[in-house]
């Protein structure tokens, strides 16, 4: 493998600055790689659109962020790895020699199966997502708990799932998030179900959510472990660089990054750089081409 | 005791915003107690006071919230608690019934000493703080490291301290900090010294740097674990009100917060209500009465 491959940037994208906290942990892990984020925030939110909605954008950002070079793409947003993870896997493999691409749904089940010692885990997601069930197919795929449980909603043996759909926390945070007493309330609603279920584990569905978690801790309480997706989708980029050989050979130096934005530029600076905290320099304006998906 | 007792407010004070980090961490663990938090931001930084001045702040600060009722002071303030700490507790105890009073130096050193593996720990803190070496001797305090380690620095055996001092990094946070270059560059010359020494653990020896984790843990990478004052705090507050009957019966129910400032209130509360994640209401301004104190 020439070194050229090695050093093409990963392409990650999420419908907003969400998919910023899956970059974050990509960075602390992988200091050496470069990066280009795409921001497709000209059509957020993801998480009201239909599966085929979502399976042509993907498909569109795919073909954008390979065309730039990518090695290697991850779908950053919940919502997207949902409805067209499998879909992007199979277009990517057809056209031969494709790169790898990874969502972050199986990675924070792993997490979830691991962390929960009663089985009954919670998940925050957009509509979309709990609608699509993806979240209790890869619990039940991650395997059985070791501590038992109540199995319930097709979630595998050993796990209570209790989901909660929240149309309106992605758009929340999205928006730059005052923490106004409506906020605050729209949380909470969100956030009593899990309280009665007495769940031990949430999982934060959408990438967008850990950047509320302190607020959702304090909701929750001491005894609630959050799992967000970032940390386990840093072990399956490792794993699947490394298994084409295409990991960097110096992680100590300091890689590069670029953000492409399909929507206001400056907004997505402003809230990037606060939530990142660090200088996003240039954000590109691109516009995607439409690509014909089938349904 | 009373039960009027118990319903009194927890005091907590900072010389600004940082203190709201271990706030945060109280809330959490502790949901069903007042709280009554004061920052000092009329004489905002403290790191660069000397310890007669800062001794003379927190007894006027301890007088104004033991006035208010308060059961029990934290001091949220790793300048303060490393001036102050010894004298607020002996003053308070000359008064006779006086509450309990809590600093932030020895439960991170405790959770330092718990986290290293190599017994190389890094410091980050004020120049006050740093000048002080209560870090160092909170490390010898509490006691060996079962890696073993080099002794140095009169951290105590096994320890190996590189301390830090930071006189910019918390006016940059109580600033709002706009993560621009040149706040990137300062912070990663504080962040070097600790890269050249290796260290695998890092104390934020100043409550506002756990706001910044992200952008230092992405300068320091994966393997160095962070630890801050906020989750130790915790542990020693349950411990003291615990000791003298004064928690609240019912942890579940939520308790009130209020908010005192020495100067700009609406700076106060637009930076609190980012940084806590939730709307701090009304925030009072107070004049604190000036107290004569020994140098």
């Amino acid at each position: 493998m020439a070194s050229t491959n090695r050093e093409r940037p990963i392409g990650v994208f999420d419908s907003g600055v969400g998919g910023l906290t899956v970059l974050h942990e990509l960075l602390v892990s992988l200091p050496g790689e470069d990066f280009l984020y795409l921001g497709d925030t000209a059509r957020f939110p993801y998480g009201d659109k239909t599966p085929a909605q979502l399976r042509a954008y993907a498909a569109e950002i795919a073909e954008h962020l390979l065309a730039a070079g990518a090695k290697l793409l991850v779908v950053a947003c919940g919502s997207a790895t949902a409805a067209a993870l499998p879909h992007l896997r199979a277009r990517l493999a057809a056209d031969g020699g494709g790169a790898d691409v990874l969502g972050v749904i199986a990675p924070a089940a792993e997490l979830a199966r691991d962390a929960s010692r009663s089985g009954r885990i919670g998940l925050l997601a957009t509509p979309a997502t709990v609608a699509s069930g993806a979240f209790a197919d890869a619990l039940a795929a991650a395997g059985g708990s070791e501590a038992g449980g109540v199995p319930a909603n097709g979630a595998g043996p050993g796990v209570e799932l209790t989901a909660v759909a929240c149309p309106d926390l992605a758009p929340i945070i999205q928006s730059g998030f005052p923490f106004d007493e409506r906020v605050v309330d729209t949380v909470r609603r969100y956030v009593a179900p899990l309280r009665d279920a007495q769940v031990d584990t949430v999982i934060l569905g959408s990438t967008h959510y850990p950047l509320v978690a302190p607020m959702l801790q304090r909701m929750l309480g001491r005894g609630v472990t959050l799992v967000s997706s970032g940390a386990g989708v840093v072990r399956a980029v490792e794993r699947a660089l490394a298994a084409r050989d295409l990991l960097r050979d110096d992680q100590t130096a300091e890689g590069a990054y670029r953000f492409h934005c399909t929507g206001d530029v400056e907004a997505f600076r402003a809230l990037g750089t606060r939530f990142l905290q660090m200088p996003l320099g240039d954000v590109e304006h691109v516009t995607l081409t439409p690509l014909e998906v089938a349904a």
